[in-house]
Order: C-alpha cells, then structure tokens, then sequence
C-alpha cells in the first residue's frame, strides 16, 4: 500500500480518520473546529463531515473545510473530486444540469456508448484517470502475460467514480497551520492494473490558496501505463462575456474541428450560445527557470480570478475546455493540467503521451490554486504570466494533432 | 425545478417531507394514522414509511398507504413504482418471478442485450420513459450543438429505476380529506436531457378509488422528445380464465405476429397457457365529449374489476399486453396507457409518437382507477365503456402499424 | 422457495436469523460464542457478523466462525462467498492484487469485455454459475416461448455478485456439535431464470474440517439449463516451488495452449514465474465404490495440505487453474470442481456438460474439506488418492476438448 501523498514539513497536531478500509473505521457525521485546543487561533476555522440524502446522492459523504476564508468541499464517494470552492463571492465550480452528487452505484460508465461518466458530471474539480483518463474508444494492449487484450474505454476512466478506501483530516503545524484532506482511491483488478492516488487537498488558515497534491503509484510489480488530467471547470463568475484565460503557453493546437475555426482567441471568452458546440484547445504549457507555469483565468472587469501553478514536468499537457452553452446546460470553461490530452489512449499512446510508472514508483502531482480578489491580485498573476512567457511567441498549430 | 404535481384544490391539513435532495432529509422509518389530531375521522387510515431488508432489496424505501378501505405501496427507490394496490380479496398486482423489490444498484440495464430492466419487473405499475420508453435499440438523434448522437436504447427507459429525489406525504383538507404521496424523479445528464416526472398517486379516506397525477417537466432551455407508458400490470384475481378487457376503443392493432393471429379476440382471456409467448395489442382509446376515455377489466363473474379513465389526448396510445404464461412465470395482462406504443424509439418516432416538450413546459398525466367489488360496478363501468363506444365500431387493422 | 440445505440430520440447538427478505430482517452487527449456555463445551468457538468500512466494501457483510481450532469468513453480500479459511499456519485463501472485499454495488459484470468479475476476485471460494458459469461468450438458447435468445454471457456468471436473501446461523446437537452457516442467493428475472442456491458451510467444534453442502433449485415451471463451478483458490503457504497437487483423476486433458506444453506435469508447481501465462487442465475425477473421489493439495515439504472429497456424480469435472505469477499480482492455484469445465457455455452445450434441472428438482452438491497440519495426515490423504487411482492410469488427452 502507498503511504499518504503531500507529506507535510512539519509535524501533525492533530489526525482523524473518517473512512479507512484498513482499521474498519467509517464515521458518518463528524466536525471540528476552531475550539481545537491544540490549534491556539483567531481563525473561524472548520471542517464538517457529513452524507447527503435522497436521490442518486443517498449516502454520499462529503467533507466541508473551511479555512476561515476560503471554502471548499471534498466528495470521498467520488474519488476525493472537490465540488466548489468559495472565496467571498468567488466561486470556482459551475451549474451543471447533474444537480445531485451522484454516487457511483448509479453511474454506469459503459453506458451511452461509453458516456455514462457525463450522468455524474458537475464537480469543480474531478481526475480523470488512472488506467486511462480520455474518450471512449477500443483499445488493444499487452496483458501481464504477454496476450493482447481488447477493451473499450470509457470517458475519463473510472477514478472519479470510486468511493476512497482511506480518508483522513490532518493539521500540520506551522504559522499559519494547513489544514490538509487525504484521500486514498485505488483501481485494481486481477489481471489488471494496481494504481492508486494518494490524494491531498490543502489550505493554510486565512489563506486565499490551496493545494492539490497527488502521489499516484503502482502497486503491480511492472511497468503500467497510466493517464491523468485534472479536469477543473469554472462557470460563473469567473466565466462570462470578456472573461480571459491567460497562461504561459509554448504551443497551441486544435482538439476539434470548432477549436480550430478559431485558435487564436481560444483567450477569449463570449457569453453563453446556445447551440454552438464545445471547443477544446490543446496547450503545451511553458515553464520558468524553475520548470513551473502558471495559467489564470480572470473575469471580464479584471478583478476576479483563479491561478493555477504547477510543475511543466508533472504535467505538460493543458486541455482548455470551452462549452459555452446556455446557463441551464452548463456554461462553462475546463483548464484541465494532464499527462496528456483527452484524446482516447490508443491515440495518445501514438502521440507518446502515455506515461509509464515503474513497479512501486510514485508520481508526484501538485496544482497550487490562488483565487484573486480584486485587479491588483490579478494584474500581479497576469505579471507573473508574463514574466515566464517572456518573447517566445506561442506556437498556433491548427492541425490536430493526429 | 419543477414543483410538485398534482396540485391540490385546497391547502394541505398535513404535510411531511420523507426524502429531499435539496434539504438533505432522508426519513428512514415514520408512521402517520388516524390519531392525527387535525384531521377528526371515524376512518382507520395510515401512512407507514420504511425499509426493506435482504438480498437485493435491501435499503428500499417503501410507503404503505391505507386509506381505510383501500391500501397501496409505493415504492421511492424505484422511480415511485406502485408495488401492488389492494381492496378486500381485490389486488391490482401479479406474481412476477422478481420476489424482491430490486435495489437498482443491481440492476445493469444494458444487460442481456438490453433488457437488464427485466431482473426488477415485478410492480402493479412502472413507468417507463422518460427519455425513451419502449423496446431496446439503436438510435440516432441530434444533440444540443446539433451533432448526430448514437444510441443504444434500453427496455423501457430508465424511470423506473432511478430514486427519488424529493419524496412528501400529505392530506389535502375535504370531505373526505385525501392522502397525497408525492415524488420527484429525475433523469439529468450533461450535454443530454433534463427531464423530470413529479408524481402523485392520492386516495381520498374510504374510497375505492385513487389517481396518479404526474406533471414531467423539461428543464432543458430546448423542446426535448420524451416518451411515458404507464405499465399497469395485472394477474389474479382480476385475471383468470373468462376475464375481459372493455374499453372504449377507436383502432385495434397487432403489435406482434402472436397479436396478429387473433386480433378480434384483443379482449378475452384464457387461463395460463405455459410455453405461449406474450401477445401484445395498439389500441386507440376513445374519448368521450369530455375528452375522456374509460378502459376495464374484470373477472370471469364479472364481480370484481378496475376501470381506467384518464383524457386521451395526454394519452393517446394503449398498450394491451397478455403473457398468460404459467403462474410460477408470471400469468399476467399489462393495460398500459402511454404517449406512445412500445416499439423502439427510432419507429416511434418515425410514426410521429414521440412527443416534445417546450423548454419549462409542464405536461400533465393523470389516470384515475376506481377498484369494483361487486357486479353492479362492474355493469356500471361496462355501461360507460359501451356511452363512450356509442355505434363507433373499432377498427381491426391486423396488420403491424410500420 | 426452496428449503434450507444440508438438513441436518440433528435438531438445532440455537438459531439464528442474520437476514431475511421473507422476514424483512437485517441484523448488522451481532455475536456469540462458547458462554452460550444452551451448548456446554470446553471448545472457545464463537461467531461473529459485522459489516466492513470503507472504499469498495462499505457496507459488506461478513460473518466470521471459529470453531475452536479452524476459522473462516463468509460474505453473504457476495453471494456467500468464503473469503479465506485458516487452521493454525494453514491457511487457505490467497493474495489477490484486489484487496477490499467489494460490494457488487462496484462491480459491472460485462466491463472490460465480460471480465468485470475480475475486479472484485479474491475470495478462497466463490461459486461461478447458476445461469451459466465459464468464459465470457455469445450464446443463443430458446426461452420459455420457444423464440430463439441471444446474450454475451459475462466471466463466471452472476452467483458471486449477488447478495443473499435469507442467512442464518444455526447450531446442530451432536458430539460434537456442528456450526452452519446457511444463505440463499437467487438468479431471477422476468422472462428468464428462477433458480436459486441454499448455501451451507459447517464444522463440527474443534474440527479440522469443514464442508459445503450446497442445494442449487429451479423454481421455473420447465427444465432449466445450469451450471456450477466451485471456484476454490489457493496461494502460500500451500501453493510454493515443489507444492504438488494429487488427485484420483481418470483423464487430464488440457484447456488451454500452455497447459498442453506439459500435460503431465500437470501436478507440479513452480515457484512465481512472473509474465508466465496461465496453464488450464481440464480433469475427470476418478470415484471410489462410493462414488466418492479425493483431491489434495499439499506443500513442498509435504507437512501441510488440504484435501477435498466429493461423489464424483454431483461434480464429474475438476478444473486445475495455475497462475503462477509473481505474489503481486496474485500467485495462485485453483482448485475447481463442477458440473462443467470453464469454457464459455456454448461449448460447454456441445459437449454435453450443461446439465439441466426439471421444475422444482433440487441438485445437491457436497464437498467435504480436510486442513492437514503435519506429515502423517498428509500422507493419509495421499495413501487415500492412490486407494482410489488403483491401478487405473490417468488418460493424457493432450488436445483442447472441443
């Protein structure tokens, strides 16, 4: 078994375990609170653990953690997705038409041709992954055994629809503390493959940021493929007419057909239209000297938005989503970081975007989010931005990639 | 959201919320009876709410209604199914192989080549839609952004096999006062439909009669095709050798070659016939000046019966189904008004059968049955059937309508 | 509904009900063990039902038994699957990469091209049946009407993913006194199979052995096609480098390419052999006068072993299965009698292996399991399969059956 991701500096002062398959634990209803002795604050700082009712979302656990500021809840039932995040009047998430957090028993991947994922769509933030993370498609590969194997891939993988077998809230010392979510979710199979994710959401007390920090590992003793890509999507406010997305791009290519009828103002945002169909950009991100990027997407005033920072390394492929259908059909913009583009494996493994973890080798994965608040927040981002794009003029491919 | 359908003519006396998504109420065990101090009756009525245990049904909500004469069960997990309705030694049910009351978590409809929805069948009344409704199939149709989508449909859509979302007993004030079970059922995907059925199944204290009035809502900001049959199943006592069906018909067609071969035979029984396949019928209901039309069916004596009257222009299809299979089989007649017959979707709608419903356009559904217990209701319902028949000779068509 | 097997040819002296459709009984939790008053003995035994926590196996039931000397674990949540069995250093079970016992809830058995089975499989025993019991496949059969059905039949049928409806603990007077655990699991649709499998698991206190005694059904009105595959697995320490497996076996024949590369040595184990295949032998057991044939597994050293006995009419095929693959990834061998071989149904039809039950015949099936511990018990058993091989030398098919 993988030991937890996002191993904190400095030591916990306090842990509790909610879910574990491993001591047999599962607690239902649990809080605590800025009365935690051990925690000496003036932050109103919380977490709020709890299960939904009625419908397709009887029985699903969810995990409230409130910073004292920002906001964000965690959903171990599907597979530690976190489904908004709030900041004063700042929300990262958006308005699907999946209202209920559905509970995987009721989503059958297979299903629509392999769309059955779309049925449970509507978290902020949801992984796509681990055994294969893009489109549906018939796929061949070499078993254990040397015998090729034919299997029909889902959309997104199965990672977002698997309840966490070990979950744990920890506060890590320091000034301030990071109060950090740990979430263990594991797909494996006899004859298949043993990954799992170990994963970390992490916030310090007051603070406007929080951090995801993945550890994915391979349990089987070889080689395995695997895929992820963190599918964030963003309504409003951040998205509207006039929203910008702004990121440190060395390369940008078409997914499909609509994307390159207009690759250069995939920027750009219009308001929602009715009818048209999504338009999907794929980004090859670029880094600074110390291999980091950093990609913002702020509203149409300039004084709203959200950052994402990360490792090139880690991740360097960025899918940028845009279904800017009517609100009542999900208006909404993916940034999604990933090993690879959402294309159906057998496509990206000619592309040689596939990656392999070794027998028990852990891959690391951090996101860092900022959520900016007014324009000076957001001009320091698109500085920062800036500074890393440098003169180099992205790339416009307009072919797809295939 | 939809509100609630069946909206009652005057205010409710009583009201309690058993299950709500947007509340986050689940009630797992309640009972509500004639001692209620607002409502003064001589009448022994009840309301009992709980779980079932056991195999595959274990963690089912059922609801048991009494309305002092009359009992029913409904059934929230399963899409507001109505397990069985009694009367005295009058039951509106069958005996399906299915013994229990199947979670649908065990149910994979798109088993067995589609017809996985058959592991589950055992309800006096299922609805079958909404997105779909009928027999399975490959079907093409045009999405949101106007690109063709393929797929295989399922037995009978997925309604009946979806939880509740919002369930709420209450008892509207009159004389005699009258017991509302209502529910929310909701069929939501991303980049597909958003359609939803409030049900209401009511019965007034003391009566031998109750309704089903549904409002299905789209809540999608585009008209979307939908489809409903109301599968009402029927086996002994109403069902037995020298039963009849009596309806005010307008057309008799064959749905299957079996149906062909004895077309004006539509409505007499024989007694099980085992290893005779279903016959099934299209008819055309017969309105009267009112719009509305009168479907029954009785017992060999002719003593015992239930009528069906609802307004044919919400329903203008009847689906007369006999599987008059052994008794361990399912020795039973299916009288299912729907917007359509249940022919795949592709044929239905090629023969204009399926219906669109405007963005936030209510459609409302409402089907009364009055239980007869003796042989002068029974000639009473007969004498209607024959009023709305009039001199208007059914047409026999023998032939398959495509 | 069928009764109860393994009727016990002794009173109960207590008796217990765990969970019970019939009933509407679940109990989660419950105990008891030697300071029942009703049973004086100096044995520590004791059962114990609880349910598991967490990831895929929330909400799981398992009932642990101790006789005062052997223990093991039933899943009634998985179609009363024994999860392992151990008696001192013996145990009998195996290290599967999949490691929660997972709810069927998770489990989409046509995944994967009919190989979802294979993400929920780790048990020492699971039965494979009751529909059809091998290899994924396309099969066509005529249904009750006489029409002719098609279906992909998934990987070891439905009978291990389906909880069961009725279990109970009971204790049969005796000396010494036996421990039952008994469940029902049921196979029913409409338009389809209604059979059924009364499980019984029993060891008398302080025993080193234990027996299955399971009655299988068919409540269907006509004779119904079944199968069964007693699906028992085993991995360290019985199964190492110089493990042998004895049988009185009259022919051993060869299911697949990599068992006929060394038909006879078909007794023998290697060490792991990591990227190595499978090797499927397909063998007759031979009977005694009784009818009865013994099988052993035994380890390198000889001092440790199990055996089973069983009448050779119930279950005339034995499956050996060696997957030698590295620990990792589950090295394991099957030890698997049946009615049939694991080929997919079809040709299982052809030649002659799928048995039919007439309307309301119940098919018992028997097998007796013995732990030995040390040498001379070893030896014994091995002294007992040569008494039943006789002079009789086992037929080397060499060629794949069909």
């Amino acid at each position: 078994m993988p030991s937890p991701a996002g191993a904190a500096a400095n030591p916990p002062i306090f842990c509790k375990v909610l879910t574990s398959v491993r001591q047999n634990i599962q607690v239902d209803s649990w809080e605590i609170n800025h009365h935690l002795k051990s925690l000496a604050t003036n932050v109103l700082w919380s977490v709020n653990k709890y299960k939904l009712c009625g419908g397709k979302q009887a029985g699903v656990d969810v995990i409230e953690v409130n910073n004292g500021r920002l906001s964000f809840i965690v959903v171990p039932t599907r597979g530690m997705s976190v489904l908004k995040v709030e900041d004063g009047d700042v929300r990262l998430g958006w308005d699907s038409p999946v209202k209920e957090v559905v509970h995987p028993q009721f989503i059958n991947l297979a299903s629509r041709g392999g769309l059955g994922w779309l049925e449970g769509f509507n978290e902020w933030l949801v992984r796509c992954g681990l055994e294969w993370a893009g489109h549906p498609g018939h796929d061949k590969f070499r078993n254990h055994a040397g015998d090729e194997v034919e299997v029909d891939l889902t959309l997104h993988g199965k990672i977002g629809n698997i309840p966490a077998s070990e979950v744990e809230v920890s506060i890590e010392a320091g000034s301030p503390p990071r109060i950090h979510i740990r979430g263990l979710v594991e797909e494996r199979m006899f004859h298949g493959v043993q990954l799992s994710v170990w994963t970390d959401i992490s916030t310090e007390l007051g603070s406007n940021s929080f951090r995801i920090d993945d550890a994915v590992a391979n349990d089987a003793p070889r080689a395995q493929e695997f895929q992820i890509i963190y599918h964030a999507n963003f309504g409003p406010p951040l998205l509207e007419q006039g929203s910008r997305f702004v990121g440190a791009v060395e390369k940008v290519d078409s997914f499909n057909a609509r994307a390159a009828e207009n690759l250069t103002g995939y920027g750009e945002y219009a308001g929602p239209q009715p009818g048209c169909g999504e338009q999907v950009y794929c980004l090859k991100p670029l880094a600074d000297a110390d291999g980091r990027t950093e990609q913002l997407l702020h509203n149409a005033a300039g004084d709203r938005g959200v950052s994402l920072n990360f490792p090139v390394a880690q991740l360097p492929c960025l899918t940028l989503w845009k279904n800017l259908a009517s609100p009542a059909e999900g208006y909404v913009t993916g940034i999604e970081p990933g090993t690879g583009f959402p294309y159906t494996r057998r496509i990206e493994r000619e592309a040689g975007r596939v990656p392999k973890l070794a027998a028990n080798e852990p891959r690391h994965f951090t996101i860092d989010f900022t959520i900016h608040s007014d324009q000076l927040s957001v001009q320091s981002a698109i500085g920062r931005v800036k500074n890393i794009q440098g003169r180099i003029k992205p790339e416009m491919a307009g072919d797809q990639p295939h």
